[in-house]
């Protein structure tokens, strides 16, 4: 028995790593796995080797439109499209169909933070695919329907989730991010040409106006019911991929290093992607760069009595669609970590 | 009438930048200012065009042992050196010369923190030569011996001490610091090579380890009397200079984001080479760098309560050399800005 | 007496450049050359702040049309305008209007090459601005029309014209340069975007498709009688600024590594912006950035018959801004060095 | 039947490389391939987890001695170790051990050549182990002692190798050949840091001085009588990984475009993993980072008279360690692209 899967925007980044995951999956080689429609907008009609050259295998194949009849038919859709398309195709395509959706239209489970953040009519909300948060897992494999997290929720989850879990802080969280340069998307701009972010680092969207701002705060108030404070800043890096998280908290009181450690190494202890620092050693992204593996260290502070934590994942794979592809291995019983690396690209 | 100047440590980067911005200095296109030792360890002996390429005009200059012999005679030492071989070096020289020691050895005035973050024995402290700190002026004008900031400091005292001064905020502050590699320095490691960092972003030092954090919080302690909780992040990012740094506090009861731009306005209006940025405009380090210039933003993140403060700096220019060179300005009355240029080098 | 010096196309990279040298230029602190209007199209009406924050000295300007208007009534316009401006504005300036045409416009002498690379009808020539060419300096200094070098043509022709003009070679030329993206200007587009170029290299506009390629051969061409055969290969490398030039042409016969390098000595001796490297030392990009320097080496490889010369210029300075700034200098009686630094931006 | 492999050199970038293709092999999954004594100098005794962190699958491994002891008693030993070690240690491995050198200690035929370029007694000559040679993929299957090419050689051949062949060519050639950083290997320098050779280009061992200079004359020389003038000039560019290859040559007479098209496609029509470019596309070295893939585009520039080839490779994977495991796949009888992705990393 073999499934078909279709990628809807495709020639983004997110749908180009999709493609580049899927190719290397065991269930493609072995045929249990078919890769049928690939799907764009402006490019429908032209040879994907013009668009994606790192992906000569798939070179020949013509990019079709984006639409209910290319991508109906297979087992599971991956939609990687802009903000706020999602919605609309997802109604047309039939119940049975699996949809993985890459972009932010059913992360948020309020509809007023939603419209606060997205200034659109809510959708709905779906599962929400990162099965290393409590319960997710199995509500994953359970659906036909999931939102892949944002980029910056995913590495700030899994750095605060444990110790959100444990009461080791109090819930007055400061999070800066520092992302790579694909986080922006393909499409042209000033601001994001390479001469305008080579040897540059620059804040934005900051003091609360990015949109990752309430997805992180509903992940983490799945562990507490006091209200989060949460201050979350993104800096543009110049490199091309990955996300670095620092994160601060008041500790929680008689919290020590000992027991965070602890805690952290308990949490993650049957997690095959994530990776527990020793003592001493701070993640890194390149680490991670092309891989589903995140990479964590928690410390204390005690002289400003905090608990910092660090973590590293590839916004592209583990933070878009290496976390889509856990997924669909759960959603169709493959193998969780099938066809995703946990060894980075390093140097 | 001319003044005679020296570098020890010429073929480092903090030199290096030293002789850079001197060679531009109108003081030594009209013979007022003359460039005389240029000194180093281990390359003692070689010509400087074989150490320094892009200083062509003293390609055959020869640099010569870093000693009281060859600094002395001199009106300004320049000591560019390693931490802890300032003191021994600044005891030889003659009372009249002055001395403007970029490293740390004169910075902190607490022997215990010296102590505590140094691990030897307390030199004592100089003049704290950051000119826009309220009372340093002066200070730098009328003293032969003055200590250049640490590159963290220069950013994060610029973005934070006008809202501490104006108690705008609670002194419960969260700094997260992101540097080009420069700040590491001209010694061969692994850790730093090219293919280690470049599209890498990393943490260091963290958790109050790093060396600055003391420093810091002396320098935002001369605006109020009460202990000042400081977690101090610093992060490696792939790009050769510059230093972002973000930092939040709680805000002090009633202030509000007018209040805010209006007190760094006001703060800052007659420091030429800080640049208080328009409102939706965040610092970036590009327009910062070879220059001598700070740009700050500042803003209210009303959820999460705090104020959100960001500085650009290049750190060898405003965070070393130039703050040097600044200094002597101040002290040797030329014009505060001269040789230093506001406009950063980009793209 | 003071010059005023107006600049078309102010918010580009090229236009940006002009003005950063300008500021630091000793005539605008003595108040004889003043900076009038800074022109440009689509930004008409905007604060030079928002465009250009690296330029915190001009936050406050307005952008203006560009038109004969604007420029008019300056002693020196600089057109810094995508190639096909120029020749509409420059024929509705007065004559005694200094014009400094950054782009192609007035560069070749050949119609028929001019036809052939651009596409559309010849303008015709000015003075080539590259003033270390025999006899061009003293042209730019008698007229008030320059074209200023493409920046290739500028590193290529530095690394070739002593050979070429000395007989040290056989015609028949092979040049590679690499070149930083903000070769390719300030215009959004999704090949050039930081996450298309950042930790990448490749070629484009290869085997003669280059416009620059018959500007290096006009030039190459004023020292020899005989037909130029050149390969010119542009390669796009991750970095801002700069260009490497590599070239290569078979030895005349009894030629040998020391008339070379005495042949490029004599011939650059008197040239304050050249540093022929010493034996071994290879020039690097990053020693002439943000200068107007040239670092040149040039070698015998015995084995293969050729002679091998390498240069490394800033595309933006001595590559474009600081070349027409020189020129300016020429023209208006300057020192030809005022304004323009030969010490580069390193590290 | 399981073999078993260890590799010696595992710290180092190729080493650390084979570790990283290994791990994802489909035969370490089926456990036909089992990852043995994984050896280093100075850091035996150390775990993995702290020395390649992106490898976290061997985090408790603990780094052995690199001697015939621990080598001993694998089917398959990768060395990758400093040229001039594996000679020693292949002499104390028994016979029936498959050694994979990734070292140039048995690459070159000429003595003489060894000799002049690497200054010590010549080891002998392996299988050279590029498959794409014809030839080479019998004689590989066929041994039991395989030299990996140089990664420059590599790109070259692969880029020259098809006109050579037929033909149309003459054998003057001119290659730069454009590399990351990671070419230099893992050893601390103060001229490959980070600040050195971030936003920077220049070329080295010039003129004939690199070791890769005969090797490329020696893979071109399978294919021609006459002798080959070769100037190959690499150059250092700011990224970790791959290599961009110009090369160009005059054309043999009667020679176009189509033709060296034709040649190209037939020569490379059975190649998992060469793509020959359509018209107009360039090869880039982001689309093969991480891949074993080879991009090549084949060019006639009429009005030089030259043939121009561009390729791409990454230095680590096609150019070191997954040609390595290519051979590896070969020897021992797993599919040739065995555990080897043709997808680059992008962006």
């Amino acid at each position: 028995m073999s499934i078909s899967v279709a990628i809807a925007g495709v020639t983004g980044y997110a749908g180009a790593e999709l493609l580049r995951l899927l190719v290397a999956h065991p269930a493609y080689a072995s045929g249990e796995l078919t890769i049928g429609a690939l799907a764009a907008g402006s490019s429908a009609g032209q040879q994907l080797g013009e668009l994606l050259p790192h992906l000569p295998e798939f070179g020949d194949r013509v990019v079709v439109e984006t639409s209910a009849e290319t991508l109906g038919g297979h087992d599971v859709v991956f939609l990687a499209l802009p903000h706020g398309h999602s919605a609309a195709l997802a109604h047309e395509l039939d119940a049975e169909v699996s949809i993985i959706d890459c972009a932010a239209d059913f992360r948020l489970r309020s509809a007023a933070e939603w419209e606060k953040y997205y200034g659109s009519p809510h959708a709905g909300s779906w599962v929400y695919g990162l099965p290393e948060m409590p319960g997710h897992r199995d509500a994953i494999s359970q659906t036909g329907r999931v939102a892949v997290p944002g980029c910056f929720p995913t590495g700030a989850t899994m750095a605060l989730m444990p110790a959100v879990h444990a009461g080791l802080i109090q819930p007055n969280i400061n999070v800066v991010s520092i992302t790579g340069v694909s986080g922006a998307g393909k499409k042209a701009s000033v601001g994001m040409l390479g001469a305008e972010t080579m040897s540059n680092v620059r804040a934005y969207n900051t003091a609360g106006k990015h949109r990752h701002t309430p997805e992180i705060k509903q992940n983490l108030g799945e562990f507490i019911a006091a209200d989060i404070q949460l201050s979350f800043t993104p800096v543009l890096a110049p490199m091309p991929r990955g996300i670095l998280t620092t994160a601060t908290a008041p500790l929680a009181a008689g919290v020590d290093a000992v027991q965070a450690r602890a805690t952290y190494e308990d949490f993650y202890a049957d997690e095959t992607f994530v990776t527990v620092l020793p003592e001493g050693y701070q993640p890194q992204t390149k680490s991670v760069v092309g891989s589903n593996g995140v990479q964590v260290q928690v410390e204390v502070n005690e002289d400003a009595g905090l608990l910092l934590v660090t973590s590293a994942i590839d916004n592209l794979t583990k933070g878009t669609a290496g976390g889509a592809v856990q997924c669909m291995n759960l959603m169709h019983g493959f193998p969780e970590t099938a066809g995703l690396p946990v060894a980075g690209l390093a140097p």
